[in-house]
């Protein structure tokens, strides 16, 4: 038998032996956690739409099952589990016989890896929401619109975070952050839930929906303004002052400047002639914009959101959104799935007694979400009789802009975890009651289509 | 002035330091990268387009130009580079403001997410190249290709590693594996260059087509034979027939399985009615197949290319295949730019008399890539007169598959530096000089159409 053996032209660096011997491995665990991240989601997303509630739902539930708080598949290192915890690891190690150093090393590597691809998919996510997010049609519902999205923000922001403080001693920046990711409203479930009742073109319909973008643009600039609080660790008055201003300038200086940007774009999109012409200068500008919102300790969705708003005021916005979609399919998920996997819902568990505080938080937490938003419906003016508790129930759904706060929360490690795991469920419950109580709200007098099958 | 200090809840692990300390600059890091692989992809490929080469060339040379041959802003640890080395990283540094060690953690996991990100490109690249390539096609060409194939790939495999072991002195696998790169045909290119001499439908172009179709498969099987004998670090006979059988058993046995699968995939897909429903099913089995064929000790592009065939067979091939588009887009050129840079190609600087040998192995390897191919002519039997030349110079351009060789075989680490440089020299060169060729081997009888202008 001819053998060979091999001589290895160049040793390893120390530095780099990681790379170099566990590459490949990496690249394994890699795969088995994409695979492992999509089956779930769209088992999930597929299962929550059969039950006619948001698919994004089902994703984060999905996330939760196959997570620490359940099957143990996903795991990541930040929860304090170690790489013998992770199904996925044991599976890795049955394959290719790893000794248990190598599978930590390995397991560190496979979960850096995913949480940068779930970052760079909630990038994606607000850049596409930017991209749908017309501004021309924010000047039509004018005034009633912003003042019910002002309500919104304000009066969970507020009860939220002083009663935290207040009622449960939690600290400062964490209050804060709870608060801050009570203040989000889905525009897509409940523009989706309106049109399905025929509702959407409606009077309260439209403030509605021109609330919820405003509440979009609001909730962006709240979110980078706590995310940073969050990275500095302290509440000081003028870093707030700073943010407020850092992040609405960087905003609107985007879109206005983005005027002029518009046509550059198109022009140079238009001169391309090698494949990916005109995504490949959108993302590289979303990812830009994200990178300089990071470089002046902004969020980088906050960038990539104005990018996508930008962008969105060209001609080629279609023909963008159409490739965009599936750049998001792919990535947007392993986000949603990943907030779900990290989020520790065990420790609201309520047949353990130590866990009843993270019990009463989660619920003070939906109360306040829910009446914090119902209150909004009473801030119209005018005499036009409006249904003024269908538009409060209207914005109540956290959907995907409240897991964003969430999980840029957990990653900046200000959240404990019961209240991590409390704004989750209370994520969670907004956007499942929404639905059927908008259908109560709207009860009459349009009769709904009767579904005869 | 309010201002109250944080209490983390939670304080980090050890184990997880890195990860919570420099998480956010990791992904800043990484948007940066993106940034500037997107600018030289793009750069490249419109320049090479412009020159009349193709577009893969100049993302290449673009990353040989931004990586550690002569800017200095795309670096990778496993060339032996340090953080301070890395101009990003410099950027980075007067941002965020770090201290060395930090940096150095930084570079390492901003080197691994990028290095994953290409692995992904070069997976979704061959699903791609699978989808593509027509199984019913091959059928048709018929024995004249499989034969031109054949000696196209035993031809330079046997003189360059018999070459680079007897008069270079090289050690057997890295010889095997500079002879395996040898072996790619780009189809991409040389049908584009016979479509534009219109020759595509001639006889000649028909047996060049098929052919380059057939090397793929042969390439991706020697592939992953060499790929594994580069992990094993031995050349066992045994194992190079368990490989052989493995590699084609798997591809075989994945095609014939696939015809049942089909199915069962087009059935899923019209079950499910969220979004994504054609794109995740078709990724989650790519990325499954790949992490199959890594599984089992072979290549996880193997994989990923035996399901971008079976799914070729489905009625959704169109659909899905648009829809790959724009993840190719974004992925693919990570990959690309990525080898530039990781190649050093300063090693091959005739100034420096040490190079000599390096240079004299290119040399050699280019001399061996052109007359290996070119004899393919003179393989076909037969009496009706054929242009043997045109057969064989088409058969020369190593594009993106002679690329995925030096790719695959630069993170395996069995290549020395030399050796890596002149493999890339080679895939350049012959991509280079085939158009002018074809061009010259076709000049007669058909007048091409005079450009005017």
């Amino acid at each position: 038998m001819l053998s060979i053996p091999l001589l290895s032209p160049t040793p390893p660096l120390l530095a780099t032996a990681n790379e170099a011997e566990y590459g490949p491995i990496v690249l394994t665990s890699v795969l088995l956690s994409l695979v492992v991240i999509y089956l779930t989601s769209k088992l999930g997303g597929e299962l929550s739409k059969r039950l006619d509630l948001p698919p994004v739902l089902g994703e984060l539930v999905g996330g939760v099952v196959v997570g620490v708080s359940a099957f143990h598949l996903l795991m990541f290192p930040e929860n304090g589990a170690l790489a013998s915890d992770s199904v996925l690891m044991t599976i890795l190690q049955a394959i290719a016989n790893l000794d248990p150093e190598a599978l930590t090393s390995i397991f560190n590597s496979q979960s850096e890896v995913i949480s940068v691809l779930a970052e760079l998919g909630v990038i994606i996510l607000l850049f596409e929401i930017g991209l749908e997010s017309d501004l021309r049609e924010l000047g039509k519902v004018g005034y009633q619109a912003t003042i019910v999205a002002c309500v919104g923000v304000v009066v969970p922001f507020v009860a939220g975070t002083a009663g935290l403080m207040w009622l449960f001693d939690v600290s400062a920046i964490p209050a804060i952050f709870a608060g801050a990711a009570l203040t989000a409203t889905s525009i897509g479930i409940t523009s989706k839930v309106l049109s399905e009742l025929g509702r959407l073109k409606s009077r309260e319909g439209q403030i509605i929906v021109g609330a919820a973008v405003i509440d979009d643009v609001l909730g962006i600039i709240v979110l980078a303004v706590v995310a940073s609080l969050a990275k500095t660790g302290e509440v000081d008055v003028l870093n707030v002052v700073y943010l407020i201003i850092s992040a609405s300038v960087f905003l609107i200086g985007s879109i206005l400047l983005g005027k002029f940007f518009n046509k550059t774009f198109v022009a140079i999109a238009d001169k391309l002639q090698t494949r990916g012409k005109l995504v490949i200068p959108a993302i590289t500008f979303a990812f830009f914009m994200a990178f300089l919102a990071n470089a002046i300790h902004l969020e980088a969705i906050l960038g990539a959101f104005a990018a996508g708003l930008v962008l969105d005021e060209t001609d080629k916005r279609r023909e963008l959104d159409q490739q965009v979609v599936p750049i998001a399919d792919i990535l947007v998920p392993i986000f949603f799935v990943t907030v779900g996997a990290k989020a520790d819902l065990s420790v609201l568990n309520p047949a353990i007694p130590s866990n009843r505080e993270g019990l009463i938080i989660a619920t003070f937490l939906i109360v306040v979400a829910i009446f914090g938003k119902v209150v909004t419906g009473w801030s119209i003016f005018g005499k036009t009789p409006i249904n003024r508790f269908a538009i409060g129930v209207g914005m109540i759904p956290r959907g995907e802009v409240g897991l964003v706060f969430a999980g840029i929360g957990s990653a900046s490690g200000v959240l404990s975890k019961p209240l991590e795991a409390a704004i989750i469920i209370m994520v969670i419950l907004t956007t499942f009651l929404a639905p059927p109580f908008l259908r109560l709200a709207f009860k009459d007098p349009i009769e709904p289509v009767e579904s005869s099958n």
